[in-house]
């Protein structure tokens, strides 16, 4: 049982963290006095939108609560509201932050860059800390209870189902955070530009321009909260399914299945004291090379988390050679690769198989994270090509940001696919679980990289409301250069984990499935046209997802423009800068859009296995039917890490690319290369921050769901 | 065997109608001087781009037929001769009678729309029937020879091997036509817009634009020629993999093996004369409706065909209740589901099952078209969504056409969806080869369609570059628009038929391994994650494939530009129009950059399967390999349906919300809507003329190379 707690006490350690940085941050200059009420304003306008974001997903919540109540018992439900909780919690406490960090960040780049860049890292470390603190508490905790005064196995099904209703309340905030605030902050920012920049001819964050606030509200609202809700969410799925399919397939495990339960938080605490550590080494060498300062500190948690993790490993199965395997062994040979017969029940494997598996996890990461920079950074092919198009008009800007869009799945996916075939070498599925959980397990650090965007961007915000000096503006936009690329990365990173997390919990789905209906002969193989069909079916959900989310914003945008225009209408004196546009009727209206906009494509993953389940039962019997619903689980995350990759890649690059020009290439700012690059840029907001990134979620609920729909179907 | 001769004199008759149509076709009246002058330029330009682009296919052509010979021996080889030489002859004549039209047609016009109509109907209507007819007279004259003079079996492995290499003649063909014609004609219209319209400020085919000529070549060489390859191997690939699956699936039929291996060619003898016949229902009724006699004229090809199928299959079964069924049969029960047991070998069904499986096949042609015209046409919410969204300017409009895009993957997969459970349920895997049948059956008419497109869309060009009065450019207008609609709906059409051949294919394959495996033991279960690296990997294809073919359309295009500018410079008085600028130079460049740009791309399906199956050979074994290639071909078509379907739909939708907007809404021709609706239109140019099309004859090569590789592991 100690184990589990180390890992709660690792958990706490992050909140530690999280509070007493975030009294140093919140303890930094506020700047002048005309800052302060830009950052007033924005403040008052997140708080706005999460006080009624939190109240539509509150009642959402409860009715689903209740659900879960119904169809499964106490324990889910329990579980779900902790999962739902926490999470909004961590999207609530980081959005806070964030949005104080801001011009806090803008009045320490007034000192230099360095503490520009120190200021709002430590920001977006608060919020990393927070995700992979609370994330790693609600399981550990939720475990210890069931199995301590719960009285539960640890492989019981009451455990089992505790942790998929986690997943399940973790997921259906996450993606509700993802989808709101992301229609929020590019209806905002769309609406903004359109009205603004196009119309009226004033430049981006003019103050004159009345959705200004509502676009720097909606780069929290999206980069923070939702982004926050996300990573916990993945967290706690992936973390999750490892210990529900340890607890599935491994059944035979005696004295081991304990710290085998526990092993995934233990590694996950691991790494929250690798991450603190890695926070303290981003500072700028030499060069002033902001990206190189943030690699610095990843490249130091993802080095450390190596013997970290064989020491976690170690201090739980005592010895890295014990042999580890399910009950049905029929070989015990831990050096060859696993044997499987039927199903995937006959596994043997080593210590040191979980620890390489794990290091495959970190390795990946890091991966992901380069090719990430290398199609989203500035100083490479890929933005720069978009930015050379862009001489020629708006046209080939946005057909060479689609092409690099489309190519930047390539790289991405070789990585995954080597990562499954080497993890899954070194100790079958427990191998890719294992590095799934390793990546994870990084959540902090990454998440810290991210939530550092949307406070560099705000802060660049402020500045130029502010007319503070232009060399404060062009520190600002130095950081926020690397923001762009850093927001890009975590959304890589989480789409790639779900291509690993997407077979752990297709596993669990199989074995649950096994273990629920017993007499069941369902056949998975693609010659059953009933897996084609499940497989196509789950391949469409991100292509319609996507389509919904982008036609949300376009229409939430829309709105955005008419209001806008109408305050313009109504008050001359706006324009001419003597009276102050209404920020907060802007920032109501988007916020009142997103919550409306986020219903339908929300409920579209939580009904289509439900749906596909009884379609196909009413057709073809129930053995299909259960083959076509593990089918979609798949099609799902075939089809959406490459709608989710290319659209994530393709926005950032798009971004940096107009990025570039206003460095001074192509003509620069106000060329005709700059006009198109506008467009290219406009084009990947939701394609980058709305539809993309809710992918994640969205693959996720959709396997939840089938395992919940299982369990229901048993009871 | 008389009922091969039956479907060779059916084929032969389409031939015969393409030869009588084309001269009167040739026989009408070509303008005036100014026309016709034009008219030779296109004409010679596309002589040149034929040339050189036959004289490489013909070098690869010549080193895959020899490598095909050395691999596989000389049945395969004279098959992929037959087939490639066939595949060139339809796009050769094609595109020749095309060239030839477009004034003729331009001519009609002022004499009226019905005249305008029927010219260009009936040369599309020849390069339809050229193309179902060659196409069924070379696998069945193929096969009458290798049963008759070649005295093999219907079901030997002669025939099987000599299908498949058909096949693989047919699909590299395709892919050069498909590629090179698609970046030529997308290089040649974006060169020609952004160096005409947008640089030097002159009309879209204004006869100063050196590029201008090139422009109408390239509709002819992508719509024409590329489409024709395309449907060409496409009706070669489905037709053939029913007969292959005949064979291998259905082994014990006795007296019914030569009417069933003969079926599949008298269904599309059938449909020849249908087609035939509904060719002259194309006529205007009273609206001038154009899109409503094109209907007309598809509606009673495929109303007439259900009874000629019927008669098909009766004549060749004796009794509709015949019962047909495999060797492995355990009951006979032709009104029960399909029964399978471990392999699909297991097949039981009467010829009325074969018979409403055909007729799905007709009905999903018809949903498949409906649909594309819904999301193509400018009656329709999407059409007119993003015509609205052009009001607010480029991103807008981009965004918009992205989120139709995607949106209509939606209908088209959910309407194959149900194609493919409603033929398996009726008659198993042989029904959904039916269905696939029946669909390509139809190609004829569904071509005459297509090729109608660049017929009008050359009209155009012609009026308004010999300054023809404005009610005749009305005209030709008109009969564009609907070209827009009717070229999406041929490209929805192939590559919906795709995803039903996939199955057929993915049957193949397995079959074909267990025949030349006898001892592997396969596992092609989700369970096994060599199946899930195979899906990834497939569906990666699409996507690399598509960015090939989009950035290769921006080289070429800025080679246009720069040839246009030099051109310019190097003579002022190409401008005053007192000079004619060189349009054969601009035609020569395109031809050279288009076929060097294609190579490349054209090699991945090539080389993706024999890649992926050495190296997973080389990690995980031979099972695993031959496990991961099948996944791979099911990945393709799961992640390349998507791409193709939301790319050729999108494309079609961007276009003709510019048309719409040029014809008078939302402020017109020259507004800022319409500069939006122009950018939209060019980035939709290559996604709907390049990159998608081009996917559907590269899935076949991905299927067609896997089953030779299998056919060169067993030699």
């Amino acid at each position: 049982m100690n184990l589990v707690v180390i890992a709660i006490a690792l958990g706490l350690v992050a909140v530690v963290y999280g509070f007493f940085t975030s009294r140093q941050v919140l303890g930094a200059g506020t700047g002048n006095a005309r800052m302060q009420e830009i950052a007033a304003a924005i403040q008052e306008g997140a708080q706005a939108y999460l006080k009624r974001q939190y109240t539509t997903i509150a009642i959402v919540g409860v009715v689903v609560a209740a659900l879960v109540l119904f169809f499964l018992g106490i324990i889910p439900a329990i579980g779900f509201a902790i999962g739902a909780i926490l999470s909004g919690v961590a999207g609530f406490i980081g959005m806070n932050i964030s949005v104080r960090s801001n011009v806090r960040t803008a009045a320490a780049a007034q000192s230099g860059l360095q503490q520009g860049l120190t200021l709002a890292f430590r920001a977006g470390a608060i919020t990393g800390m927070l995700v992979a603190g609370l994330a790693l508490l609600a399981i550990a905790v939720f475990f210890l209870w069931l199995t301590g005064p719960g009285g539960h196995a640890p492989n019981s099904r009451e455990v089992i189902d505790g942790l998929v209703g986690l997943a399940f309340g973790a997921s259906l905030i996450s993606i509700f955070a993802r989808l709101g605030g992301g229609i929020f902050t590019k209806a905002a920012d769309v609406g903004a530009d359109l009205v603004g920049k196009v119309e009226a001819g004033i430049p981006e964050d003019d103050p004159r321009n009345p959705a200004v606030i509502a676009d720097n509200v909606g780069d929290n609202v999206g980069d923070c909260a939702g982004m926050a809700a996300d990573l916990f969410e993945t967290y706690v799925v992936t973390v999750g399914a490892t210990m529900v399919l340890t607890a599935l397939l491994l059944s035979g495990l005696g004295d081991l299945l304990m710290p085998m339960m526990a092993l995934p938080l233990l590694i996950g605490g691991a790494c929250i004291v690798t991450s603190i550590i890695g926070t303290y080494f981003v500072r700028l060498g030499k060069g002033s090379n902001v990206m190189g300062a943030m690699y610095k500190g990843f490249l130091v948690t993802a080095v450390l988390s190596v013997p970290l993790i064989w020491l976690a490993m170690h201090f739980a199965l005592g010895d890295m050679n014990t042999v580890i395997g399910g009950t049905n062994l029929e070989a015990i040979d831990p050096g060859a690769p696993p044997s499987e017969e039927g199903t995937a029940s006959i596994l043997v494997f080593s210590g040191w198989d979980l620890f390489w598996s794990s290091v495959v996890g970190l390795v990946l990461t890091g991966v992901i994270i380069w090719i990430t920079e290398y199609y989203t950074g500035t100083n490479f092919r890929p933005v720069k090509s978009i930015a050379k198009a862009s001489e020629t008009g708006h046209g080939t800007n946005v057909i060479q940001g689609l092409a690099i869009s489309l190519e930047s799945t390539a790289l991405p996916t070789l990585a995954i696919v080597a990562g499954i075939i080497v993890s899954y070498q070194l100790a079958g599925l427990m191998g890719i679980a294992y590095a799934a959980t390793s990546m994870l397990a990084l959540a902090g650090m990454v998440v810290a990289l991210d939530a550092y965007g949307p406070v560099t961007d705000n802060a660049g915000g402020i500045a130029e409301m502010a007319g503070l000096d232009e060399s404060v503006r062009e520190k600002t936009d130095a950081l926020d250069a690397v923001g762009n690329t850093t927001k890009a990365v975590t959304k890589g990173y989480a789409i790639g984990s779900a291509g690993l997390a997407a077979l752990v919990l297709f596993a669990a789905y199989t074995t649950d499935l096994a273990e629920f209906f017993p007499g069941a002969d369902v056949d998975f193989s693609l010659e059953n046209p009933y897996v084609i069909v499940g497989l196509l079916l789950g391949a469409l959900l991100p292509y319609l997802f996507g389509a919904m989310g982008m036609t949300a914003v376009g229409r939430a945008a829309g709105d955005v423009v008419k209001d806008v225009r109408e305050q313009f209408a109504g008050d001359a004196g706006i324009m001419a800068g003597t009276s102050k546009p209404d920020y907060a009727r802007t920032v109501d209206l988007v916020t009142k859009a997103a919550i409306k906009e986020m219903i339908v494509p929300s409920l579209l993953p939580v009904l289509a296995p439900i749906v596909v389940y009884f379609g196909i039962f009413l057709m073809a019997g129930q053995e299909n039917a259960f083959a076509a619903v593990g089918a979609l689980l798949l099609g799902v995350i075939v089809g959406g890490l490459f709608v989710a990759l290319s659209m994530t890649a393709g926005g950032g690059a798009w971004d940096n690319a107009k990025k570039y020009i206003e460095d001074g290439h192509h003509g620069g700012k106000g060329s005709d290369a700059h006009h198109a690059a506008v467009t290219g840029d406009t084009v990947g907001d939701p394609y980058k921050d709305t539809a993309g990134p809710a992918v994640n979620p969205m693959i996720k609920i959709t396997n939840i769901v089938a395992l919940l729909l299982l369990a229901s179907l048993a009871a």
